[in-house]
């Protein structure tokens, strides 16, 4: 069925990065019209005093654990992983499957439409996007044998995941590792393998705390990113999460070789183990840089309004320079950046683009007054969850009216269905 | 009319910050019931799902700039300051008063109930906040001649407009002064005389920028507070906003002076000028510590949890300790701290306080789960506006089941509607 959006302003993230008052049109789960045009249509929705942009792509979740918010907060690092580690080794696939379920429908109500997780049991993570209708690029983690608590090699369970899940709608299986300070060379080479055999992402946690890269420097004598790209494993292929304990030319190697940074700010900021990664000279060096929430454990939302401007102003203060980042590289980032990443035909709004589609209300006071002028700004700097007005992801209405649709809380509500 | 809140989840604020599931009743302007009994009521409000707190206090904005967002962003403050001067200098007072309902629209929308504003025309404000009805603490801002484009002396325009709306019903008139690097010691000795003789808050910008305080070192040979401590000015009769520039000697000074200090970190980073305050040291010292979003201009919303989280954050980072703030102490900015420092009776869910009650929905993803044990982290990490369910200002409903009631946005189409 053919959806006409019409008279709204209309941020393209193209080529040009085009901005004007316009119609777009989607038929099934692709853009067929963008324009001053009106073709005929089954279904008009009227844009007036909205906003449409591409959904936003969050580069780095872990939305098992999207149940446990506010169970872990303003400790330090060692209490937060010793009680996190707790709450993982006492739970069920119920509880997962519903915690996914939840974090699926906020991440919805914020405007994204497509997430990169990294956690075991995908597989149940994979049954709730289905259900719930949400783009979700799903890497099994690996690590060495001797630190996981997962039943079997967790590298053939990774390889079993990707090959039982190749041919669904919302889900691309992956692989990923969870890190250098549980996965030795040759857990990453057999990951990489994987990734490269079924042409797959390679996700990880990478140069997160100073923990590990100076434990890394103790036990090999070289940070994270100059090992792994000593020993081949960096590639386009990877999204590498964190990288803030990068130096100057660390961030010259993500960019030789084409990683796709997932900059995860309010996480790092609310653990106190990060700060600012070097994200000017990344850009620079040519590495693709994207955005990630993190999990509820840690962030403790997945709200992507926040991570945008969280990430802008807390780059801004550490170069005491407010126009050290601009909202269209933020918003480039949140959108085209990371459907390059993934690969996939989003990201944009363009003919022949999937029908991510996001529609934001420019009549909330919020906003009020937005046009061409100030609209990216606004976006970035004064937008919110709040003010999503639908959501389409595939051609679907996931969020209409600002409301969720098929939002079905039976199940979820209390502590004891997360666990 | 009395009006009885049930079975909710109730964040007090109280002076043990109890926590608990109950009944709260507000009759005319004041609450008059908190505790597990059901007192007859002639209206009643099913709580079941939603949690109950105090109305956020936001205790520094330029709300008459509201409509500025997007136009001065991701350029230095030099640049920053000339775009906001010319902008400023082309004003009418169509465009203030539009600007400021627009201000008042969203700080309700995000639950903030009362707000303390630094501007001139603070009459057209004072008009804009009768109309709307939101408790709105208004202090004319005043400087030396020399500096000022006000017509007459600000300082007689200040007991002016002190005088004239000393008798409304959301409105409280006071004194502001602008900074130092515009006023002498005589502005701060008349502005504060004006301030004691009326009995009003004395609201200041202090120590934002490093500019500011080597400027007035060169100059006087002492820094901000250092001086404005010495002539006698600082006392718990003063907001002062920013005092991000403070040493741990400043901090003690202003917790013996026991000033109001109002942390703006989304406006200081933005503006990558300001850095997070001491705020430990402060708090040690007994300054009474509280929050403000600035203005649209340069935050640019007035999203208090956006505010909230942002400060913990920064704070945290600043510190690599994750527990060098907790959500409950930043909870307490929030409402109880700034309810004092505005000595209104205010501030907390009690028998015998005003009725500034917000309504938030815990059956939203972003909130799922929250219970006695996480809804304070709940409330700081993982809300936000979108999630405000009900906002009660003085008796009176102004947001009901997620609606703005009377938001009438004839006449705020345009960018035109704001000059």
């Amino acid at each position: 069925m053919s959806t006409l959006i019409e008279n709204a302003l209309i941020v393209t993230q193209d080529q040009t990065r085009r901005i004007f008052r316009g119609n777009v049109q989607f038929d099934g789960d692709t853009i067929t019209y963008v324009g001053r045009e009106k073709p005929k249509s089954e279904s008009i929705i009227d844009g007036t005093g909205k906003i449409v942009i591409p959904g936003f792509i969050n580069t780095h979740a872990h939305v098992g654990m999207s149940a446990s918010k506010g169970l872990f907060d303003d400790v330090d690092l060692e209490r937060f992983l010793d009680m996190t580690f707790k709450y993982d080794a006492q739970r069920t696939e119920d509880g997962i499957f519903n915690s996914a379920r939840i974090g699926m429908y906020e991440m919805i109500n914020a405007g994204i439409t497509s997430f990169v997780d990294l956690y075991y049991s995908e597989d149940v993570i994979a049954r709730a996007a289905e259900q719930v209708g949400i783009r979700a690029f799903l890497s099994w983690v690996t690590l060495d044998r001797e630190f996981t608590t997962q039943k079997g090699d967790p590298l053939d369970n990774a390889e079993n995941f990707i090959r039982s899940h190749r041919n669904m709608r919302f889900v691309r299986p992956s692989v990923g590792v969870q890190g250098i300070y549980v996965a030795s060379d040759e857990t990453y080479h057999r990951a990489k393998e994987i990734a490269d055999r079924y042409d797959t992402i390679l996700h990880m946690h990478l140069s997160e705390t100073r923990k590990e890269v100076y434990d890394s420097v103790k036990k090999i004598g070289e940070r994270p990113i100059e090992h792994l790209d000593r020993i081949g494993v960096l590639s386009d292929r990877v999204i590498a999460a964190h990288c803030v304990w990068s130096t100057y030319h660390e961030a010259k190697i993500l960019g030789k070789d084409n990683v796709n940074v997932s900059w995860n700010s309010v996480s790092n900021f609310k653990l106190a183990t990060g700060g600012v990664p070097p994200i000017p000279e990344m850009f620079e060096a040519g590495a693709n840089i994207t955005l990630g929430t993190d999990s509820n454990g840690s962030n403790n939302s997945l709200n992507f309004f926040e991570v945008m401007k969280f990430s802008a102003l807390t780059l801004k203060n550490a170069r005491w320079d407010a126009s050290a980042i601009k909202s269209q590289q933020i918003l480039d980032f949140a959108t085209i950046n990371a459907a390059n990443a993934l690969k996939i035909n989003a990201g944009s709004i363009e003919v022949g683009k999937k029908a991510d589609i996001v529609i934001l209300d420019a009549r909330a006071p919020e906003l009020i007054p937005t046009s061409e002028i100030n609209v990216v700004n606004n976006i970035v700097y004064s937008a919110g969850p709040g003010i999503v007005d639908s959501v389409i992801i595939d051609g679907i209405f996931r969020k209409k009216d600002g409301k969720l649709i098929g939002f079905d809380q039976s199940g979820l509500s209390s502590a004891e269905n997360f666990i």
